[in-house]
């Protein structure tokens, strides 16, 4: 009745996934704790013992206070980590009412918030006020002023946008949100294992950050799937708290129940093995080949956007976009069409040789 | 730093978990998929198609009308498809107005219900109306009759209760939401891949339901994470889709972005591997096993709950628990305290000879 099992496609053409070939210690990390569930920690200590680890790596990252006593757990992934940030503000917020949802509260974002804010306003029953961006991309602080109110319960800064990579004014952000005692959440779900290696201002070091997304799954080298949630506070996730009888554990603060083991052992492997030298050199080559890509195309005379992270937007038009994916080439458009490169440590100076080689070809 | 990695437990002692020993073709293909992600499916296309034929098995267990276009996807576990089935019978209800919460909705569930519905309800701000259950664990139309009204979006009903295994009566549940205009929803998250060699009522075909979860990281014997959401019609599908720019897809209905290759590919490869004949072997041995169990405990005075599906529940002293857990068992208890073992596929007869021998020597 089914046919065979298709291949698992290679990673040599994906220029499109802010997700990568995981490191081959990640890899067999995962493989070993495919049956495991850190959401069932009374059952499953090894794994549970690991997520701690995970977390207090992932806090290290983003300049945690105190790392080896941080807030914060492995989630499925950086929506999940959204989500649950404004979940977490939403129930913190004065005057707010869980149970009976919430009408009158509002957050606030730029428009180059991830979409999983959408997802997470319409879940939760709040308004989402996105605000324009500057003119290279970026959250306009005057026009978060202008935005925010006292019922706002978070305002969300972006530290490594999807569509251009950019990284928001994030001290002036939370200097914002702590002025009107809203919460402060940075989104460094593709970033955050690039930033450190930059003069970024981004993380909890930088600025009043009540939580903070960062994926192992991304740039983290980690396998799917893997998130990350972080909080300056234990409060932060006390918020997010339902108790639940049967799993001899106090608590949930997930948003899902069931969770990977493999994300979490996978994520512990891989930023053992590459914290900080191997992220660096990553994060370095990454940078290289997006410049050069940049160049190249601008060099064609296409209208390129400055790369900030490792991520490249270029206006090229929709004939070639279809050409290029027609050649193998998995790449993906910006919310205006631009063409999107993400330069993750899987896209080697080759293989984007060889996409302006087919980009040539297709031109003339 | 760091220590080395603990290894991951065995199953051999597991007897708390809904999670079991993936098959070891679902445990192949996780580890080829563990770098993809079916929430991009433009970029991972081979996981795209996949994820199809998981929900065109699933479909087929749940007695779907047509398997082959059913609507659904491979969600983290069973809480995202609970709290994904109460979001879209929600947005579904008369009169919502998604954007603003539900201050009025209700969803009715009987007491018995997972707590991903308290979940589910705290997040998306509807009331969560629990009822009694009747002398034996399963809901009580009477009650659930009297509960609804038409501010219910949705009634629950639960296939295989997580404390006592229990089978709702799906179809007179059916009715009763039929008759108020509300949405049906079935949690067979557990007993799904077991239901099927049974004579209970419980899927599409058996009653009006619009949603259905079915998780194939459980008696399915696919790796974690692997849940599944059916709908009858692909509106309810629908209600959930918040569209999304840069993935080149139309919208995204899943709770979460990015999604686990593994669990799906995991998910087909199992189905493949033991659709019917090795889930009907598991489910009569599970269900045996269970038989033996609880008239082991019953024999030695325990209180056993007669076992409905492979689920045994006894009131165990505290005192034994604890020497229970401290003997090496994973073992849970429901919220009243009895202890619970669930006879999943790894569960062995052999484990709980010696499960009841331990039994025996702490009571000594």
């Amino acid at each position: 009745m089914r046919q065979p099992e298709p291949e698992p496609q290679s990673f040599n053409r994906v220029l499109s996934s802010m997700c990568t070939e995981p490191h081959p210690d990640a890899r067999a990390a995962a493989e070993r704790f495919l049956a495991t569930n850190p959401g069932d920690p009374a059952t499953y200590e090894a794994v549970a013992d690991l997520e701690a680890q995970a977390v207090e790596g992932l806090a290290t990252l983003a300049a945690h206070p105190t790392p080896s006593d941080a807030a914060g757990y492995v989630t499925s992934g950086g929506t999940e980590a959204n989500v649950q940030a404004v979940r977490s503000a939403r129930n913190r917020h004065e005057g707010s009412d869980a149970e009976k949802g919430e009408r009158d509260i509002n957050v606030v974002a730029p428009e180059s918030a991830h979409f999983s804010f959408h997802k997470a306003a319409e879940l939760l029953g709040v308004e989402l006020r996105t605000v324009p961006l500057d003119d290279d991309y970026r959250a306009d602080p005057e026009a978060v002023a202008a935005a925010v109110d006292d019922a706002t319960a978070l305002v969300v800064g972006v530290a490594g946008s999807t569509e251009y990579g950019r990284v928001d004014p994030i001290p002036e952000l939370g200097s914002i949100a702590d002025e009107v005692g809203a919460g402060f959440h940075v989104d460094a779900a593709w970033g955050g294992f690039v930033l450190p290696f930059t003069d970024h201002a981004w993380s909890f070091a930088d600025a009043p950050v009540d939580t903070l997304t960062i994926d192992p799954h991304k740039f983290g080298q980690a396998p799917v799937p893997a998130g990350g949630l972080l909080a300056r506070e234990d409060a932060a996730l006390d918020a997010l708290a339902v108790d639940t009888p049967y799993l001899e554990t106090r608590s949930q603060a997930t948003l899902t129940g069931t969770r990977s083991g493999a994300g979490v052992a996978g994520a512990v492997a891989a930023i053992d093995a590459l914290w900080p030298d191997g992220y660096r050199e990553a994060a370095e080559r990454a940078a290289e080949n997006a410049e050069w890509l940049a160049g190249e195309l601008a060099d064609r005379g296409y209208d390129a956007v400055e790369p900030e992270l490792p991520l490249v937007a270029a206006d090229v038009p929709e004939s070639e976009f279809r050409a290029l994916r027609d050649a193998g080439w998995k790449v993906s458009r910006t919310g205006t069409g631009e063409l999107r490169v993400v330069c993750m440590p899987h896209v080697t100076r080759a293989a984007l040789r060889a996409f302006i080689d087919d980009l040539d070809r297709i031109r003339r």
